[in-house]
């Protein structure tokens, strides 16, 4: 099944609700206004839709192998990832001073979205370098960013993100991988990686791997845990590669999903000790590593947001095609094509309304971040950069938790043709059941939510977002078009409904989590979903009232807009009173709390 | 995993619910009351734990593989089929006449769980056979029944349904089949069938496959289709089998899961014609086939129950083991087993809350249809038909439903290993894909309980069970623990909005499906999940009433049966508000019902 970028949709949502041509007013990002947005976007969906989607299927059926400790990835993937590399995309915001476009996140995100709707497990990869490159202009050397940084912009390598180990996962506090300092001020590596993304491949001559280790007098905990660069290949002063490192890949993962993409088993210094370098001051390993994964956690986020376009193209394509039982309300004798059946709409209209949603909420979230980094004014940028930080948790959960229902529904409107391989709709459902668990799962993402994100300021970034949803009601309600728009009403009573339900969460949680924290923590999934279907209907909202004040420029898009802000309030934001109610029913509930283990 | 069978939920739900002594009085069923239930279960559970759940996972890593025409089960299937059918597990409902047990469909439904859980694939298997012997002993000739039952109860046979076509899948109107009859009364059968689930096989000598098909003089439509009796070998006046039938796998399906379970591609007919003979009437074969379904969607229903019940089972496992983090309440200075985190307890108990609740909805309309067929007074029996035909769209679309939400969690409980193939945790997720498609899928459960359960009747079986749960609410509200039980009152407040929400849900169902058809039938899927969720409520309010009278008796399990319905009423029944909101709000919503093909 093929893959066209929705390019009219992004194009909306950058310019008519994240405001783009805001943007180009920064420091830095002049050109970046939405003509170049144009450019861009046209020239990355000609990239992904003509050589990255093809290859997704057979990714799939034909996954990246293992042998003798070299993994050969899907045929067709290396010489892709070259026309990635070549046309420039790995650096798309990254710093030009080291060969990348620096462009804006609200512009990288589409690319982004193209990138892994066009071929998930290939976008792994790029999305890992990404990482390795931010951490490493974070808290590496001047010498060690020269030496590393422009050959991942470049794509002639790629970087890697080695947190996981058998016994410690979520919990990094267990690693135990050890970093022995030697007289040359290198280190010796030795330990144990698992589940290490694109951790061995042959797409390209090197590979980075950024690596947390101890080091022998490191404090116990997380406080002990320093970052190290552990090239495959080390690489001499003159940026050559020199010799082969200790670092092997013993295995890769046999998956659910995402098959193209090898999950690496790495084995670090069983022949006398991989070489690595320490980045940034010891100890200071999972400050370093939050950088790779904060940046992560949005692009995860996104890869929600991909995975349901391509699913709900998929689908909606089926539907047009598959002819079966005649309509409902007797309008033909003959069986019709299933698109006709209103249960068929309300799957389609829904995975719609969900994906639409989601991308205007990481768009609009990626906005932020660029403010919060290039605003002239101090405290307009931390203004900025604290309702960044608060939608992270959210788009990263809840568009990931998002993708599951949609590309289950995907599969749903295929019928029994869903559950058969080759159609295309299950590796959609398998694919995405892998982005609510990885880079943190959704729980790590409540706990992020309710910890950093509203107890330490005491919820007044989520307030001063009540605000704006309230200035969003308010212009609904005095519309126009208000009296006379079934939308308009159902978006204003579903919004404001959700907006209490929010608001009463919120304060829950600032008033009870330090008294009762596990009954907090244990709704916390229930609030950061709770803020999701908000948020996002918050973006529809807005959708619907520009929709309606441009309707004439192009009635057809925007008709479909309002249509589909309207499903989003008929039949996702209703769910909010729902979550509210699992979140504070949590706080007495003896099932979830007060059950011996032995009851289980 | 291993898998052992919920005996004490199990007896609890027969027991106390659905009341499995009452049946016991009814003629016919003298033996069936508790103590037979708990010899019959405690047996089933021997075979199911210990032959048939060991071969689960095995089937998926090595499904059965087709060769030449012939398809060779997983090994051990067939080993563990003859054990299951020389143990008379095949002929547990059927007449004794017949060589069956003739026991209630209570105490069978039970059998049937723990059949799937332990290996939904080989549980496929009886699950055809059954359907194929219940339209056989409705429509069959007493010739007929002699030749082909007791084979198929004593599991030498096993059965098929032979329904779909490539065209014709939920829309049998446009079976293609042809069926030509012959000098001698038979028909030479040509055509296609696809989707037929174990419609090849080595696990028996002969199978008995159930055909749809056209005569050549038959009306266009669901009124020309004829059910025949193909076997893949001809069976001898006296028993023995003749010559190879001309009906052919030619393939086998790649599929998401099940994947032990044979899905047959069968030719009819390339070799000169398979020789048929008809059941029953000519042009009757829809509503033969329809006796076979709707067997087949109540053990569908049980099948949704079984698999979330393993994959909860195997969550709980892993939660126990697993060590990771520090709990949240600072109760701990070392990382603690995950089921001590609150979020994994929100997982295991909504997991746990879903699986009972459809378990005793399933176990109580398993009671109605008892009584529906041997209560000695007309008038009784055919209210009680009436509440199991009501029951079964639901429990059909509910609980499989429920069973995809019920694998997603027991896959995210696991993090990481969860996306793994070799954890066992992905396949019941893979497996349970099915569930909501097979037998119809839920839209077209939601078509039949809007049509056929709810507007034929303008609502009154729904409006008599609202009045049961009226019973319910008063029984809570009365209860001496009302006052001090937060379980209680979460339940009662929560009950009582599900059933207002249920209840107007009937109420524009029955008001607005003539008039606005596409409306309402665009809600269906919600207003068929709103009635699981509340009718599955119901059951865990009766258990809660239960559970706090007879508490003394046995408080760990009592004491877990309050905390599960307190769950229950906490994270599932608010969903009932936004279920009845998505069926209202659909009425008018342009996104489903008002966009041009096009604009999706």
């Amino acid at each position: 099944m093929s893959y066209v970028a929705p390019l009219k949709d992004m194009f909306f949502a950058l310019t008519e609700l994240a405001g783009i041509d805001r943007l180009a007013g920064l420091p830095g990002f002049e050109e970046a206004g939405s003509d170049t947005a144009r450019a861009v976007l046209e020239e990355a969906a000609r990239l992904h839709e003509g050589v990255l989607a093809p290859l997704n299927h057979d990714g799939d059926r034909n996954p990246s192998a293992w042998r003798d400790g070299a993994v050969t990835a899907t045929p067709g993937f290396k010489d892709a990832f070259r026309q990635f590399a070549e046309g420039g995309w790995q650096g798309l915001q990254h710093p030009a001073d080291y060969g990348g476009q620096e462009l804006p996140k609200l512009l990288s995100t589409p690319c982004i979205e193209m990138l892994n709707a066009a071929n998930l497990s290939l976008g792994l990869c790029p999305l890992l370098t990404d990482g390795a490159i931010e951490a490493l202009l974070t808290a590496g050397s001047e010498e060690q960013k020269q030496r590393y940084v422009p050959k991942l912009i470049s794509g002639e390598w790629t970087g890697t993100m080695n947190l996981t180990e058998p016994q410690a996962g979520s919990d990094l506090a267990l690693v135990r991988t050890r970093a022995e300092p030697q007289a040359d001020g290198t280190y010796r590596i030795f330990g144990t990686k698992i589940f290490i993304t694109w951790g061995e491949h042959d797409m390209t001559e090197n590979i980075v791997h950024l690596v947390l280790a101890r080091t022998p007098d490191a404090p116990e905990g997380v406080k002990g845990i320093s970052l190290f660069i552990v090239p495959k290949f080390l690489v001499n002063e003159d940026g050559s590669l020199g010799e082969r490192n200790d670092v092997h890949c013993v295995s890769i993962e046999h998956k659910l999903g995402i098959k193209a993409s090898p999950t690496a088993v790495l084995q670090f210094g069983d022949h006398g000790g991989a070489i690595g370098q320490l980045v940034g001051e010891a100890n200071r390993g999972l400050e370093y590593m939050f950088i790779m994964m904060n940046a992560a956690r949005f692009a995860v986020g996104v890869q929600g947001v991909a995975i349901s376009d391509r699913a709900y193209q998929q689908a909606v394509g089926y539907a047009k095609e598959r002819v079966q039982s005649r309509p409902v309300d007797g309008s033909a004798k003959q069986s019709v094509t299933i698109i006709q059946h209103p249960d068929v709409r309300r799957m389609l209209s829904t995975m719609r309304a969900l994906t639409e949603g989601a991308r205007a909420l990481a768009y609009v979230a990626a906005a932020q971040s660029d403010l919060a980094h290039r605003h002239p004014d101090d405290a307009t940028r931390a203004q900025h950069q604290a309702i960044y930080e608060y939608l992270v948790p959210i788009v990263k959960g809840w568009s990931t938790e998002m993708s599951l229902e949609v590309t289950s529904l995907g599969v749903q409107v295929h019928g029994g043709m869903g559950f058969i391989e080759e159609t295309g709709a299950a590796q959609y459902y398998r694919d995405a059941r892998i982005l609510p668990i990885y880079e943190g799962t959704t729980a790590i993402q409540a706990n992020d939510l309710i910890g950093r994100k509203t107890l330490r300021d005491r919820g007044a970034v989520a307030a001063s977002l009540l605000t704006q949803i309230d200035a969003t009601l308010a212009e609904l309600d005095g519309h126009p078009s208000y009296r006379s728009s079934a939308a308009f009403q159902a978006m204003q009573r579903r919004l404001a409904a959700g907006r209490d339900a929010l608001d009463n969460a919120v304060r829950f949680v600032v008033e009870h989590a330090k008294s009762e924290p596990n009954a907090v923590f244990a709704g916390g999934v229930s609030y950061l979903m709770l803020a999701g279907v908000v948020l996002g209907g918050w973006q529809m909202a807005r959708s619907l009232l520009i929709a309606a004040n441009k309707r004439e420029e192009d009635p057809a898009f925007y008709d479909a807009k309002i249509a589909t802000a309207h499903t989003y309030a008929t039949q996702v934001l209703p769910r909010a009173v729902a979550l509210e109610a699992a979140l504070l029913g949590a706080r007495q509930d003896e099932g979830m709390l007060a059950l011996r283990e032995d009851q289980f």
